[in-house]
């Protein structure tokens, strides 16, 4: 039920009458009906705080009342008055499919992402697959070796969970050592979080007959032309890994694995295999190119990390945030995303002076276990600079590092897995740019 | 981590040897590697009790790793491979843009519609507005009215829920004498479920000084040509009531009324007006067309109900459904969706004798309050007749009605809010038919 502060029968002294208002028998607007509403909004008007323009009434007929819209459809399309709301593409020049494409962060709301604007990175672009033909073969250290159609993965049991994928090398602008200008999706649109459906990993290998002695890597390839590899070691991945088939509901989008992907909640975006060809069983990594050569970690003392899977706790502001319009004097809306691949948000708290004070931000409820997690905050902004900052913790524990605490202990020659505190330059005039602090 | 059954250190009797496997130093498959895998699948072949085809090995090299797939795109857009995954269009020969389209529910899976398969029910199709002219009116029994933009509307407090909207009509033809033969989708598909994120109605009000007195009703219009005017009674409309500006992460749909709507969960569609023009407080209803002429329940014996606002229990099994290829003999999944106006789902029973043995469905988890909840149960076909049903029961204690009930309460005249039971007839030889019983 709805009942507002003045609405639980407390008189108004705004009113004209304390009795019920006198009853009006037209249910469509009438002149006298607007004369009231005139009258009310006059005497309305001297309490106003907000600084939304206060009108008499509806200003006449709108001219969509005027003809029929537009027909039905049988697929549906963005509106085209937000031609804004794309993913922004950066490719290789001279390697096609090579490249990324990002969600326009600053442009949404909310903790999912619709199919059309979910990120991409391809390594050699999006190959055609049909159904009708395709097979992924199951084999190696697994009882029973088979080639399942995407009609077989359908008979078996389907589950669903929500869970955000971001690509290991989300953020890397922010390992330069000057501060990028450049739009929230822009600089961390590598994420995004939508439902997935499909088969349990475990559920799989357990029809068909359970894994063989010796087996501690699964091993999984892809139909695109890129040659990916990922060896995932079987002791850590994720018990709820799934051999996807449906996003957001419908089939896989193509850029998204269609007709079949691995889904490993928390894991980096690469380990999760689009166009999934081959699951196969080992004792051992394959070593791959993605398992070596990228995809790793140097650190500064010369050594590297390699099969570093799980994304790290992170957040980031996507309003107020740079390439918007200056923010205004007065109460502002603060919000923005968080996510951990080791589980749950578990508090998120925000400064606007750099990092010396900070306050809890309400979180989107309910909380997700490795879903993009919504937070919110209202700032008092007055005339002068600020900086804003987010900083998650999350349910194991783990808190986003600053800027130079990474810098630290990554050193210059990093290059993936990038999650310290994003900092958010406002100055007097409201203007908003990243910065370093 | 991933253990199977037969992965925990348990000796595997159809391995060629008790000991780790000779280490293999290429990471990639060689001929030896293949020759392995060839013996251990000959082996596995004997135990194999699915009915999927066992391959020796992945059949060489696939056309996609041939040549560079497809380039990055800024929005994307469904497989070309399943062109069948599209809203049913059933629309009004002579009134422009006044129809529905259905969401393929036998085709999807999982519990989120994505936003382009999300139904539509127009009056009179779908206008064509801007953000940039767009404002809401907000005005009679409000302390103070005012006219907002989309901008105005996004320095609110945002907040998000997942809910289904179902439109009344939805399943209507199931009204009908004789069972129509057709897809789930285009007997049930008038209801999809999104995660929605704006405004709260009260968070709103609030912040425009509250009710005033003698406010019970609010008046909700839309700026598409159809006159859609709904009356809202203040004492039962729910709390997490928005003013919605983003569906699944991005502005709303134009179909689904971009720049903004209302979102009631729980509350029949029409309520839940699209391209909100005005939300104006008021002591009565309008009495528009929308409250009495349409959407309104006439009953067996000449009453009629009207503002029947709550949409109730409901569950539909989505596969297998009529339309879809004969049903095998043996372990068959059968999948479905239920959900309640009234909160969420706390169980699902299938029968598969027409309503005599019921069983539990699992739920899939989270089950959340009025939205769509994915369920499944495996089912041991042998080569018989069988009716299948599902019989969903919500939080208040509701449970779907058999269809015979349904039409001695609501009688011959009923063309609104269907909730029986929906039976599917299967016959020996697997072929699926929609059947009252």
């Amino acid at each position: 039920m709805i009942r507002t502060r003045s609405g639980t029968g407390e008189m108004d002294e705004t009113s004209e009458s304390t009795a019920e208002p006198t009853p009006e028998p037209t249910p469509e607007p009438t002149t006298a009906h607007r004369r009231r509403f005139l009258k009310r909004t006059t005497i309305a008007m001297a309490g106003a705080s907000l600084a939304s323009t206060v009108v008499a009434e509806p200003d006449g007929v709108p001219p969509s009342w005027r003809k029929p819209g537009e027909p039905l459809r049988n697929y549906g399309v963005p509106t085209a008055d937000r031609p804004d709301v794309i993913r922004w593409i950066a490719s290789h020049p001279s390697v096609p499919g090579d490249g990324v494409s990002f969600t326009p962060l600053h442009a949404m709301a909310g903790s999912l992402t619709p199919n059309g604007l979910h990120f991409e990175r391809h390594h050699n672009g999006v190959p055609t697959l049909s159904a009708d033909t395709y097979r992924l073969h199951l084999d190696g250290l697994i009882r029973r070796a088979a080639s399942l159609g995407v009609d077989d993965l359908n008979r078996l049991p389907l589950h669903s969970r929500i869970a955000f994928i971001e690509c290991g090398g989300n953020s890397t602008a922010l390992w330069r050592p000057e501060p990028m200008q450049a739009q929230v999706g822009q600089l961390h649109g590598l994420v995004s979080c939508a439902e997935w459906t499909g088969v349990g990993l475990t559920t799989l290998l357990e029809a068909h007959g359970g894994l063989r002695a010796g087996a501690r890597w699964l091993i999984a390839d892809g139909y695109d032309s890129a040659g990916i590899t990922a060896s995932l070691p079987l002791d850590t991945l994720p018990d709820d890994t799934l051999v996807a088939l449906y996003q957001n509901g419908e089939p896989l989008r193509p850029e998204n694995g269609y007709p079949v992907r691995l889904v490993i909640p928390g894991w980096e975006g690469v380990r999760q295999v689009k166009w999934l060809r081959r699951l196969h069983l080992a004792d051992r990594p394959a070593m791959s190119r993605y398992d070596t050569v990228s995809y790793t970690d140097r650190h500064p003392d010369g050594t590297a990390t390699r099969f570093s899977n799980l994304m790290d706790v992170k957040s980031v502001i996507v309003s107020p945030s740079p390439g918007a319009e200056p923010v205004p004097i007065g109460q502002v809306e603060v919000r923005g995303l968080a996510w951990s691949g080791a589980g749950s948000i578990d508090r998120v708290d925000i400064s606007i002076d750099g990092g010396t004070r900070w306050v809890p931000a309400e979180l989107q409820q309910p909380v997700r276990d490795r879903a993009l997690t919504a937070f919110r905050v209202a700032w008092h902004r007055g005339p002068t600079d600020a900086i804003l900052m987010s900083r998650a913790r999350d349910s194991a524990g783990h808190v986003q590092p600053t800027r130079s605490v990474l810098l630290d202990t990554q050193g210059p020659s990093a290059f993936y897995h990038y999650n310290a505190i994003t900092a958010w330059g406002v100055d007097r005039g409201g203007r908003v740019s990243h910065v370093y602090a």
